[in-house]
């Protein structure tokens, strides 16, 4: 894997200026854009001392691979994507959004979920060290680039990483065929971690124990469970329409 | 693929008793419901003519693999899958909800889509005969079953069929990037067929003109696009909770 990666669009580039600055070598943004967002992403840049250039729409579209930039790329280093939960919880100035993966072991399916993750703003993705199956290249082919936007933190104990999550006073929804709620007229606001199993086990006891509700998708056919990331996206678009239009 | 299956609970068999009442062999109903549910369920089956057979709770449990059977499983003949789109819609007594399939390839993804069709009540998948990858074993494996419960149609001009849909009063919604409406506050009611394109290339020109709207899902990163399985997901939860919830 190349170490030298561009980001872009408003939000990867501020996510990244607050969360992880120093992994950030210079921002490029479009000379035409003198608007109140741009000001705003310019002064977080000196702030943290971030070396910010002025270039053409043409060039940034050329620099992302893409015309979806809004205007500003970021080259960053990625072999230094690890930030600790505190310093992404530190940053934020939104109510908290998390994943948590216990025991997802297949690539194509932690992949599939950072891309989920990152199309739905999470600030991070969060899964135990040992039984998960970490950012392989596999993994990194199949998120299509959200490797690099969406911050993956590897805990050693997780209970008590969910334990401490509570504490900071985010809500902590585990998904389980058998809860209680219904997501369809589940209600959702303020800070939020999901936490998915995986789909031969669920939840494993120490993970269910430690989460403040259960909820389930509501399911009327003949197969047992969704593919995690099919679940992780409805989970974060309900959390994301309430959040957003109540 | 062996040609005798089991299905079971009531969506499922009810539905292929609806639909495509030929492939049923025989149905076994636990001997303990004498429910309303189980009574309509018979009464379906003897106008149909299918042979019903009572038994116990344990044996529908052994056929059916999971305690998920709700007192009522069919053996049912695989080979003889196919209905047409007017068989479908004929036997419907609620609104049609369908999946239309444009143009994909990869048999993980079309058995992810069968997987998230049954989950969410769909009455058909359908797709056009060419630049499609049809019901192969790698389909049936990743569909966890799926393949048996929700009917495949493959149809020889995707553009016509989408013009009699629309004639029978269907409403046809296309997903795509660029869309004006935001799948967060659109508002889904009656009878409605979901129209997904290809990863690379989204709807072709013909499939998108025939839709009567076309809606994006809100996306905050990086990531051009979702998996095409992902988003149908979003799209069925989404109409599934309007429909029953407002």
């Amino acid at each position: 894997m190349p170490s030298t990666r561009f980001i872009f669009g408003f939000h990867a580039v501020t996510s990244r200026l607050r969360q992880n600055p120093n992994s950030i070598r210079e921002i490029f943004i479009d000379a035409t854009r003198t608007d109140q967002r741009a000001q705003e992403l310019i002064k977080l840049a000196e702030n943290k001392k971030i070396h910010v250039i002025s270039c053409t729409g043409s060039k940034l579209t050329s620099m992302s691979g893409n015309d979806r930039h809004q205007g500003v790329v970021a080259n960053i280093d990625s072999s230094s994507n690890y930030v600790s939960i505190d310093d992404i919880l530190n940053g934020l100035t939104e109510p908290a959004r998390l994943l948590v993966l216990d025991g997802i072991q297949d690539p194509h399916n932690l992949g599939a979920c950072l891309r989920v993750a990152d199309a739905f703003g999470v600030h991070a993705v969060i899964a135990p060290k040992d039984r998960a199956v970490g950012l392989t290249p596999t993994v990194y082919k199949v998120s299509s680039g959200a490797a690099d936007t969406v911050p993956y933190i590897s805990v050693t104990n997780l209970a008590r990483t969910l334990k401490q999550l509570k504490e900071q006073g985010i809500w902590i929804f585990g998904t389980a065929e058998d809860a209680a709620h219904d997501l369809t007229h589940f209600p959702i606001s303020g800070s939020v971690a999901w936490v998915f199993g995986s789909e031969e086990k669920g939840l494993r006891r120490l993970t269910r124990e430690n989460c403040d509700q259960l909820v389930r998708i509501p399911m009327q056919g003949n197969i047992e469970s969704l593919n995690v990331a099919v679940s992780a996206g409805i989970c974060l678009f309900e959390t994301h329409r309430q959040q957003f239009w109540g």
